[in-house]
């Protein structure tokens, strides 16, 4: 089994962490690692359920925090182990997973080990399966399951965001636009009818989206529509009886989960659309008091967050929540993904003022 | 292992071959039974190579014969097994395979099995994988093999055709078309590059394609350019940086397989074509003695052949060969795959008549 060195500096950590490759359903190894590890500090109560582990303080103090971040990825891209490299604007850290998110895994292993005697009870939470469809999230099954171990005045989700305060979240659906035609030999094509070819006005009604920028609470948002997968085809001299687009649709917080899904059926009218996965996105949630502290005590600026995020779980909850976490998003999912570690350490420095524990 | 009744009547033999599945590259059971069967047969002598099967009399007369069938079909659509139906017009057997091409394949068996004494030696090969890539084509890979045993003064390919002379072939070329675009998280879109959306216009233009038709010996050929599959797709909150259209021409047999790849690269121009698969046609080669002296024989009418059928194997050997099979070859490949009972048994009375058997 992988081990991880608590007592290492937080940089050297999470290269660990990335360097145990977790792609989404495959985390066990990774879920092994941290639980052994937390299981070491006697000051935590740590629950394991699936992948997803939870470890606690149960000081009995009047205010509990939740710190929670994902352990698993996308696929690789030629983009492991992870490297590091020292650039005039100061290290970074490369690697699939180093910004989405096991730099703030890494702060929170950290937080966990470090701060003994904090200020706030915590609760920390490693979960599974952010990355695939919501029915598998990790936190989500947790709010179910066991909802007292999700309880909390407040949450702090370590989802890359600059090592700033990002609010909100957008929406996330998945659609299915399915054309149906009838197979034939494709030495005989005019037999039959192409269903590949009867998807090309799919393709183009998604090449002519203009995505809307809503403004909301002082935040721009910036919505999208996109293909994710494509498949269509039954062997090289059939004519295909079906293809199927699957979309994504990424959608700012002011729009319900109803108005999302009538959005896209319109967008796609005369073709069959199938829903297959759905998660409404959160408001940004600013005036509620335990985000303005928060907000105030690490004195930054607030951007809106583009990606879907836990922090809609928590607003279900009605625990307010933000994301803060090093990395910058626009390199999550790409092959140049890699986290300033600079980022890295101011997380885990202004957390661990925050909480009242050696910074 | 399945039994195949060589004392059974022509349908009944259809039925039995039709109820071994044998999609592509899953050809054993069916080339064992065969091979059984055949080696029951005293005057023929069998070779097997992979899951192909030749049996030869050897009997040294002035002429020899080849009659040739594949013994693998598309994937099953809902299409097995076999079923009879009576109608106003006659019987009809139903299924996968039935048409493309075991009622030939059963003719062949009935042939091997009663021919005993004929006035031409006679060599039949059953054989594999002919509805695949031309680069697993168990006749193709016997011509290079076994030259020998491909040998013959005029061959007879047992492919539907309505259980009349189909003369000639279209050839086949399969490409990949190929878009690269650029990974990004599909919550931040606008900071990749869609490479699904760039095949849109792929999918435009083979919409717009219109067939030629052109005339040769009298014949009208009927060509085809379609996409028989497409693939693109990372993960669900991905942007995809590739995406690939799978594309097939059928092409008449006055153009060159240069020619023909010298269409395409033009058709998709602004793209990556990749060259997967390329089979030249064969010429009606009408004017041939032998071919003249079949056609004769069994006094039909003679049509063009759409499908790529390995007559053109036999063109590239120098050996004038026709398609003369049961069944229509517009149900080949189809959901509803039939084959007219009255066609296999015309084909086995006049192939029996022609080469001197029990009619």
């Amino acid at each position: 089994m992988p081990h991880l060195n608590l007592s290492a500096d937080v940089v050297t950590l999470t290269e660990q962490l990335v360097n145990i490759e977790s792609v989404s359903h495959h985390e066990a190894a990774i879920a092994d690692a941290v639980e052994a590890a937390l299981r070491t500090l006697p000051h935590l109560d740590v629950t394991r359920r699936g992948h997803t582990i939870v470890a606690r303080t149960t000081l009995g103090l009047g205010e509990r925090v939740v710190v929670a971040g994902h352990l698993d990825t996308v696929p690789p891209n030629d983009n492991l182990p992870a490297r590091r490299e020292d650039t005039a604007e100061g290290g970074i850290l490369h690697g699939l997973g180093t910004c989405d998110m096991k730099g703030g895994d890494a702060v929170m292993l950290k937080l966990a080990a470090d701060v003994t005697d904090p200020n706030r009870d915590l609760t920390f939470i490693f979960y599974e399966a952010e990355e695939v469809d919501s029915e598998h999230n990790g936190l989500r099954k947790l709010t179910v399951s066991d909802p007292d171990l999700v309880a909390a005045d407040f949450a702090i989700l370590m989802e890359p965001s600059n090592a700033a305060v990002e609010a909100g979240c957008q929406g996330t659906m998945r659609v299915d636009v399915r054309t149906t035609g009838e197979r034939a030999h494709s030495a005989r094509s005019w037999k039959g009818v192409n269903a590949i070819h009867l998807a090309s006005p799919i393709l183009a009604r998604l090449n002519d989206y203009v995505a809307r920028e809503p403004e909301i609470d002082g935040l721009r948002y910036h919505e999208g529509l996109n293909a994710t997968g494509i498949r269509g085809g039954v062997a090289g001299n059939v004519i295909p009886d079906e293809c199927v687009v699957e979309v994504n649709f990424r959608f700012a917080p002011d729009r319900s989960e109803a108005d999302a899904e009538a959005f896209v059926r319109d967008f796609f009218e005369g073709y069959d659309v199938t829903v297959t996965d759905l998660a409404a996105g959160a408001m940004p949630g600013l005036d509620r008091p335990a985000a303005k502290a928060f907000v105030e005590a690490v004195g930054g600026e607030v951007a809106p967050k583009f990606g879907w995020t836990d922090v809609a779980q928590f607003t279900t909850l009605g625990v307010p929540a933000v994301n803060f976490g090093p990395g910058d998003p626009m390199f999550a999912h790409k092959q140049d993904e890699h986290v300033p570690i600079e980022h890295i350490e101011r997380c885990e420095r202004m957390l661990k003022q925050w909480l009242g524990g050696q910074a």
